[in-house]
């Protein structure tokens, strides 16, 4: 057996919070009970509270990629044209999903460690008015990018297009919610910022999203990749189309529970503090940020770019076996190029930016980069001492 | 807040192991900690263990419905002429999935409350040789019923076709396994027999049907419906597709360990037993049994037919009003018809055939239905003590 | 490895609460930080409400034994002349604590099955003015059996005595609560009718009995005998003593959450409920009930003679055997005379009152005790009957 | 409601190992049903494994301050004449409870942050060899020193005296068993370096040592404070002399589950290294440490002095607030004077050496200590780099 890590400050999946745990090992029940029905009710509700929309969510029991894979196949028409904005890894993934069901994708696309500019989604529309989706991730997780999410969803509206939007890793950790920017199809889940498992998913739909899949006649049925299926799911009244994962609507509502009663605010606080230590601590250590800018680096996510010389699996390795702290990788195009140090639930705590550029730090110095420890603390204490003063 | 039942005697989702439940609670991880590459890859193979095939179990990570859609999808080609044998309503189902991939499906259907006979597969056969796949559901839960799985399954194996058997709710408690029946494609999961949760499933899979998959250009890739997608997921070496639920690999993992822990054979001694015992306990108060036979009457979950008269939801909602116990109502075509009670995982202990006798008749009694508990009571135990003494 | 029962129906420790459970799961903590301080605060209080007293409960770190023990040292000095109310086991057995302490004692002692009668207080009382101390157990828990408290503590109140209370495995499961019955030290836990641990006590204490302490120069201190090293023990401000259990705290804390949601009418009725249904079913079955008449039965333990011919331990050992399910034997003077079947907390429902009746009465008749289960079972539904019409 | 620490880096109770927690979450069952009393007696000898004896331990309900003064009450006797030795609040505070019992006592008392010389044990027996009995504490906790335990026993052993040790938050954390410092009542639990819960106690006792209670008229029986009461309850043929703490039974066997299964000496190893690396990173910011010594630093915990000018509570309150890290102030005579950083089970883990120093000398410096956070934190990663080399 290899021994667990001590600190495990991958982008997910995170370390839970200890109640979201507790709440797992609830006894399972059946899913037709009126208890559960009722709790079912009530978390989808409780989701709808947090994303601060009306409509109680729409939860998938499957994790945000299957979730995903299902709103391209429920939304997408042999009659859309789909605007696919594709700043990392999973924006650019979309695509393919897309091109089961579009009618044509017209793709604006950016090096993954740059932004999409409003202004090319503005000229897009322009030159295609016949753009009838436009889909997006807020949060290019194996990039730690922001996509500028709220003024690209003023020009969509303005537009008339539907936005689909994946904001699994950066809800719940910064101020983004479904009605800030216009969003029709709005994807997160409780497995990172969280603090909960990845094994669940819930989303905020519009009603002109749900009018565009009833419209669509391919729009899955009896399937997992079917939202439809689950639209009324969340009545009491209503039956489920399978069986709902009971012990992950449990551990989602703990999830829900804890990030209504800290606060969002201070959450999303807590979250940008902590990715701003690590930023500046690993600045401080002459290691380069792969975001093209701080200005579009995550707060949930902070991405390094692999000095020259080294490996990604080298340094992670050492990072773990010295000092029991895990990262994250890259993933796909940007596997191999850069590190991820994740911030997200229990683990955005600025102390946790510190571990991190203490741990980076000794890795790499050990491995021949001429980074300094100390210097890199030195600057994350910095920064917390600012905002705590 | 609605009280939970005191005891769930469900067909599923069942009352969880104490033991999966805290596996549950388990910190999370990062999905690609070696640890956790280490522990998936063991878990893997444990479930192939308690299936008694070779190679690591193919975990999917999602409720078994969304495992046979997959493997609908994955398998079927366009070549594909497919016999779908229906004695209940998920057998019947599955012909729709089969639908959207094949190019002809026979059907068998015999009544829900019957089992399918395997000289009509025999017979099957003789009228279509070019059958090249075979799919059934062993225990058709939404029945309560159980098919003749090994006499079909040599049928099968002797025409050289291959069989996909949905084993969801038998495997673990009875004996069935894939060698056993010659299954060529075997899902089952963890939240009915083997008492652990319902988000997770684990398949065996033969290399024909691997074959079979690969040769077949639909069989679906970058989604959710692909099996090929996760062939070498279990190995430590090799990516995820997409997230695996951390908590969900947990309670799997727990659920196997009891099951080998106690021993198969005992496990299924209790299904059996308590199947019995309730079964004459419910016959003894004048309730009629939905199987046709004692002898299809499945070990793990005891179909009744709703009396004349009487409604199930009202006898339902008696049982758990007046005696705080959970049972289960139909699906489909069998909603409406017939009640369920569970005997699966920790509820597969005869003490619960008495509880369920006793709610049941005390229910049906207060409905108007002349039932004698005290008498289902006596030939419930009486079952118990021939079996004990 | 022994197997453990299927269900536990003893007469604690107890089944607890999933809800305790879980919260027995919780991270541990340092006991001086502000968080654990302000929650340990907040669970005395808590208690305080359970029991209906306004001043923060007394919490002791151990189990109730521990805490009457303490009690007794901490309360009786040299000067005490106290009255000992043995009407079972745990009565008898304060008297050889008090006689540590006291002056002189006093003891109306009734057979075990039997319960203490006012006037024989009142008469007591008259024959000794002197009488400093009361002690007695409100249920003695090792014979199921109550005593009239109210009516004898409105005698010790009217002669200006104080009245010590075991209270352990009645509060929680019927009325009473120290100001009901003039009590000056009230001591009860988790462990019995609120569905906790059993290592941990709390207790209502008057200024009366805390005045009486610190006259008491033989009062222990610093030692987990005294009471007055933890008077001031829940403030935030103030140090622990020794360090807390701190995951008891948790537990109690939930414990005592679930009491007061729930409703303490409804819990005492669920308790009453089932001990009744209890009783009319062993009493159907020819079994004879051990207390004297059934007004004095406790409420959340039902005990009966063990039959002539036969043995506690056989028959014990018969039930779990045969139908998985645990009672409790008798403790002391009634070990071998008696079995009990506990109605406590999560157990202190009907259906549980069927089971007992039915494992209970298979196990007899096999020994060749002429018992009818069924008849058993019968009476005991008819009871639930009664009570939902 | 105020917000829990992030990491809890306390001298105990600690941050409890997951595995632990979960089995705290175990069902609760019958104190004799046939299973606990398997598992109990299992639980005892498997503490005796961890403590490398041969008889199964002695396990007291209760935290070990109160298995203390238990062995105090138990094994002195009015004929022993204690030698007691005071190396901290502990050590000194065992001589109040050999007080209430001994014939006489002679004590060593040193500074609080310095060490028992073996010479003086040696001298002391010169002087009085009627010494019946040594007491000491191996790791004084509120002073974070240890002592020379081994040559101490020796001399002890020479001279014909009892030695009783206080071993509680050593034991598990370093190279120390009974058998290694001829201890004849050795006292620990799993709440300190086995990352278990405070609340209950395991010991080895000699068999000269249980003579010696054997023979004492005053050995307390029917008392919490009795070891002879529970000699042999271990046993599962014998019974509780009163209600075992069976949730905490859970965790213990857990928590030894867990040491076994690392290896003593790996456990030992992480202990020594994080201390040694927290020694480092402290003394490089110019914070002074408490012990005299490096030598006689405890590897479970670090204990520095307050700086000049500054206070205890407004050091670990900064280090909370703006860190989210809880240190530990001091006790009784060290209250005031120093902090302490634990490295106790799951904390004893090099990384959080460096959480600790960077978070003190965060609030160091912002309190006006001139403290270099970077120098401390560079200087402990020299030691862990070192180690890892």
């Amino acid at each position: 057996m290899i021994k667990k890590p001590v600190i495990t400050l991958a982008a997910g999946p995170v370390q839970g919070y200890p109640e979201v745990l507790q709440a797992m090992a609830q006894p399972l029940g059946y899913d037709y009970d009126p208890s559960f029905l009722a709790f079912y009710e009530e978390v989808a509700k409780k989701c709808a509270t947090a994303m601060r929309v009306k409509d109680p969510a729409l939860i998938i029991q499957a994790e945000p990629a299957v979730a995903i894979e299902a709103a391209a196949a429920s939304l997408i028409s042999r009659q859309d044209v789909v605007l696919n904005l594709a700043s990392g890894v999973y924006g650019k993934g979309f695509g393919y999903w897309s091109a089961r069901h579009h009618k044509e994708m017209i793709e604006i696309e950016v090096p993954y460690n740059e932004a999409i500019l409003p202004d090319a989604v503005e000229q897009a529309f322009k030159e295609r008015p016949d753009i009838s989706i436009v889909s997006m991730v807020h949060h290019d997780t194996p990039s730690g990018t922001i996509n500028p999410l709220v003024e690209i969803g003023k020009i969509v509206e303005k537009h008339g297009a539907l936005l689909l939007v994946d904001a699994v890793s950066s809800f719940g950790g910064m101020d983004v919610h479904p009605g800030d920017c216009h969003a029709d199809v709005f994807i997160t889940g409780p497995g990172k910022c969280l603090g909960g498992t990845p094994g669940v998913t819930f989303m905020a739909i519009s009603e002109a999203a749900w009018a565009h899949m009833e419209a669509n006649p391919d729009s899955p049925r009896a399937s997992i990749l079917s939202l439809l299926d689950w639209k009324n799911a969340w009545r009491r009244t209503e039956p489920f189309p399978f069986t709902p994962s009971v012990a992950e609507i449990s551990g989602l509502s703990a999830a829900i529970d804890l990030y209504l009663a800290e606060g969002p605010e201070a959450v999303w606080r807590r979250h940008a503090l902590t990715a701003k230590a690590c930023r500046a601590g690993v600045r401080a250590m002459g290691v380069e940020l792969w975001a093209a800018s701080e200005a579009i680096a995550s707060p949930s996510t902070t991405s390094i770019r692999v000095p020259d010389g080294l490996t990604d699996s080298r340094i992670i390795e050492t990072v773990r076996n010295d000092y029991g702290v895990m990262l994250s990788i890259g993933r796909g195009e940007t596997l191999g190029k850069l590190l991820r140090i994740g911030h997200m639930g229990p683990t955005a705590e600025p102390i946790y930016a510190v571990v991190a550029v203490a741990a980076l730090g000794g890795a790499l110095s050990k491995l021949g980069f001429s980074a300094d420890p100390a210097a890199g603390v030195a600057a994350a204490m910095a920064v917390i001492n600012d905002a705590v003063a």
